[in-house]
């Protein structure tokens, strides 16, 4: 079948990337901006996503024994202040309560009145806050490991915003732990780390690295920083989660400290870790395609839409029958941890218009059912992931749905393991290197090799020296970096254990 | 059996039911206090009760066609002044953001610097930054109705806070909905009364009365504010959920104007309803007694405990492998729509401590397992509601698990709609109505009759008296009001349609 030219998507990833995923993420419906400097609406569509993203992770970490817990959205100053590299991090960029009511000024216009003693920031990250309460929580060893999680807004006053990817408010999760020993604490900054990667791949078909951030990237008080990053489809990194070690840092900052079974007192070790909904900007710049979203059917809002093609009024009846009947039978059956979800579609408006809907808003399946089709017991089927099209026996349809939808999700994770796998190179020149990275075409900054595996001296220098002539960070220092062997640094020639992850990155 | 006369929870009800709460709320972990003026940390016991207060209600709202949304956190002050009632009565209580960051002032410490051109609101309740999103998603009546809902955090500056009944930042859903007619948007804010309703007594077990708020009560913008009112066990009524038809009016604020089916321009007809963490409030305050917090088991965290007891070591093995074996077999069940959760508590801690910690928490049902139990294939049980304990055959045990569970449900229901029953009385007489009011004992405000079901002429002067004079207001005035008859004011004796509902409130 001859491939469609016009795509549904203007302009097309190859013509203009940046503005390629502002359309998709309008023409499927997920978010849009608000008259809040840099906050988003996010549309059911979206949100609904979210929800499954939310619903997955949680039951990732019930789990593996962690407990769900709520606090203040509001940090007082002076717990901000509490962990000096912490408060730097996040100074430049917070919301600051400093009133608690409004009144009429002298032009009758409403005016901040009754000012705080203490401002109150917005929390862009929850570690002091949390760790004011851990430190009431916890008194004996007998009380670790403490494992909490909150799913929360945070706000970090970004001055420039994408929708998903930096906004001034965002959704996420936080969890934040406390240990007995430094061995234990690093163990779950690794378990979390591997459960991020699990879910990243398993559930949204979206391939990472893991590894840990050189010091310059780390989390603002962390000891170590891990981290997954994904590849998009310009070929630039996407850090999708990261799991922080944080030492005794906050521990200290925050006077965590409990009853040792030696009957000392010790300060705890502790951790913290998130993803946000940044995840769906990951999503659609790792799957989508110039018709717009491609889901992954185990996160995707709905797996099946049914599309009555009802030409004459005489047969509305029966073809809504026939649709419905479809919809019960697909409805009964379970797709990994939760049922089939199906739309019928009955909507009165034109057809064509109809589908494109639901192929920009990435639908797994589309099932097309107009009166042919109901003779031959039948349904017309597309795959949103290939572009598929076919006419399929009903019951057939039925019977291999479960198998379809695992088709599609795996067929998507290939896809884009491959896609990552053409554009990873291993380079040991400093001139190919460059030349990997330097655009083949002005208007096209995006157009660069994608992730470099070279070699790294371990020194700051060399890593700012990369970034500031090319605009290229290190990803990731991958945890088994030694095993692809020793060689030179890609900047200064000095030695290196081993290969690092280099990309352009969001 | 003889009755311990200890309570866990001191003081008692009787003695001082305000402290009595606070007790409860700590005892069994639910929520505290932070660092934070008036923002309470929702535990790990508390925030598994709300995660499944909001479980239960989602699966409400959607199965009524309702979609769940985010909106900003923030909200325009301009925004906010567009309703006049709305903003007058929020302006007194709010968080404003004024500032972008912090930065060193003279003396090293930081101060909030980037000062806001226009100063942002946190979100006490957002019908203005949702209406104006819906200006934007309505064009035609073919876009309605549209009925969004949001799970979000909010914020209001009380002076006097109290866990879960009223912080300054509390969980919520809150519904917002357009339509073509002012029909149907009452149509809707009733469907979500009754909706409100059914889940305060079957999920909650707390029988609410439902109804209109007078002039005096309502929203501010609203047309018409519906609610549900649950009694206290200090018989007072705490206002529950609120469903409030807003007319035009912030159709016209936002202008959130379609193309109606003739081809004109109308504005639309909104709704908006919330309900809060003050659930779980008026949970305690319904069900808990002098040991604690009493979970109906439909909303528990955890339907059954189990208590291996455990005196020689050499038996631990064997027990802790009974207990999990009846584990098992309980979490293979379905109490309505989840699984039988089930803890097995086999910390080493002192065992009459662990026993009252689950008491105090809450916990239906508990099952203690001794080494006599295990040689009697048997499990010594206790309800929490009726405090009941009896040695039951293991199997038994397990196969009346749902009913026993249906049992306590509707025990707790039971009791909390007799409780009601005892303490509302018809009251025609002035004299009657202020004893009924009047506390029996200076020491315990609380100790007055209840609700009374008296009549009132529609006036506000009428209401403020009652209110300044006996601190009594009403409550709600029935739908079916007229159905008792007509009488005349309790107040000034002019005639009146029929009883309304008078009492004490939180």
């Amino acid at each position: 079948m001859a491939k469609q030219k016009k795509t549904a998507i203007t302009p097309t990833r190859e013509e203009n990337y940046p503005e390629w995923y502002q359309q998709v993420v309008r023409a499927a419906e997920l978010a849009e901006n608000s008259d809040v400097r840099g906050c988003m609406v996010i549309k059911p569509w979206g949100y609904a996503l979210w929800e499954n993203i939310r619903r997955g992770l949680d039951k990732m970490f019930k789990a593996t024994g962690h407990e769900n817990a709520y606090f203040p959205l509001f940090i007082p100053l002076s717990h901000l202040e509490k962990e000096a590299e912490h408060v730097d991090g996040f100074a430049k960029e917070c919301a600051v309560v400093t009133h608690h009511r409004l009144e009429a000024g002298p032009d009758g216009k409403l005016v901040p009145a009754g000012e705080l003693e203490e401002p109150l920031v917005v929390r862009p990250t929850s570690e002091t806050i949390i760790g004011s309460t851990f430190a009431k929580w916890i008194q004996s060893y007998r009380d670790l490991p403490l494992l909490i999680n909150q799913w929360a807004n945070v706000v970090r006053w970004e001055m420039r915003t994408r929708l998903f990817l930096r906004t001034t408010e965002f959704l996420w999760q936080e969890g934040h732990t406390a240990h007995e020993t430094e061995k234990e604490a690093m163990e779950e900054t690794r378990l979390i780390l591997d459960l991020y990667k699990k879910f990243a791949e398993e559930y949204m078909a979206m391939p990472v690295l893991i590894g840990e951030k050189t010091a310059g990237e780390r989390f603002p008080g962390a000891v170590s920083t891990l981290c997954i990053e994904a590849m998009m489809q310009d070929r630039k990194a996407l850090q999708a989660g990261t799991s922080h070690f944080l030492g005794q840092n906050f521990a200290k900052a925050s006077n965590i400290q409990y009853s040792s079974r030696e009957g000392g007192k010790e300060f705890a070790w502790t951790t913290s870790w998130g993803v946000s909904t940044r995840l769906i900007g990951g999503m659609i710049m790792t799957h989508g395609d110039d018709d717009g979203m491609v889901m992954p059917p185990r996160l995707a809002p709905s797996h099946v839409v049914i599309l009555p093609i009802i030409r004459k009024e005489e047969d509305r009846e029966s073809i809504l029958e026939y649709c419905n009947d479809l919809a019960t039978k697909l409805r009964v059956q379970r797709f990994h941890d939760r049922d089939v979800e199906v739309v019928v579609d009955d909507r009165d408006i034109n057809a064509g218009e109809k589908g494109w809907g639901w192929v920009k808003k990435g639908i797994p399946i589309r099932a097309e059912v107009g009166p042919r089709d109901m003779a031959n017991n039948s349904v017309f089927m597309a795959r949103r992931d290939t572009g598929e099209k076919q006419g399929v026996d009903k019951d057939e349809f039925v019977a291999n749905i479960i198998q379809t939808l695992d088709g599609i999700q795996q067929n998507l994770l290939q896809r884009a393991l491959d896609f990552r796998a053409e554009n990873t190179k291993e380079i040991d020149s400093h001139d190919e290197f460059v030349e990997f990275f330097t655009p083949k075409n002005k208007e096209r900054p995006e157009a660069h090799g994608g992730f470099a595996m070279s070699h790294w001296c371990g020194g700051e220098e060399c890593e700012n020296k990369i970034n500031d002539e090319l605009s290229v960070t290190i990803r990731t220092v991958p945890f088994d970096r030694g095993e692809t062997g020793a060689g030179e640094c890609i900047c200064c020639g000095k030695p290196s254990p081993g290969h690092v992850v280099f990309a352009k990155s969001y």
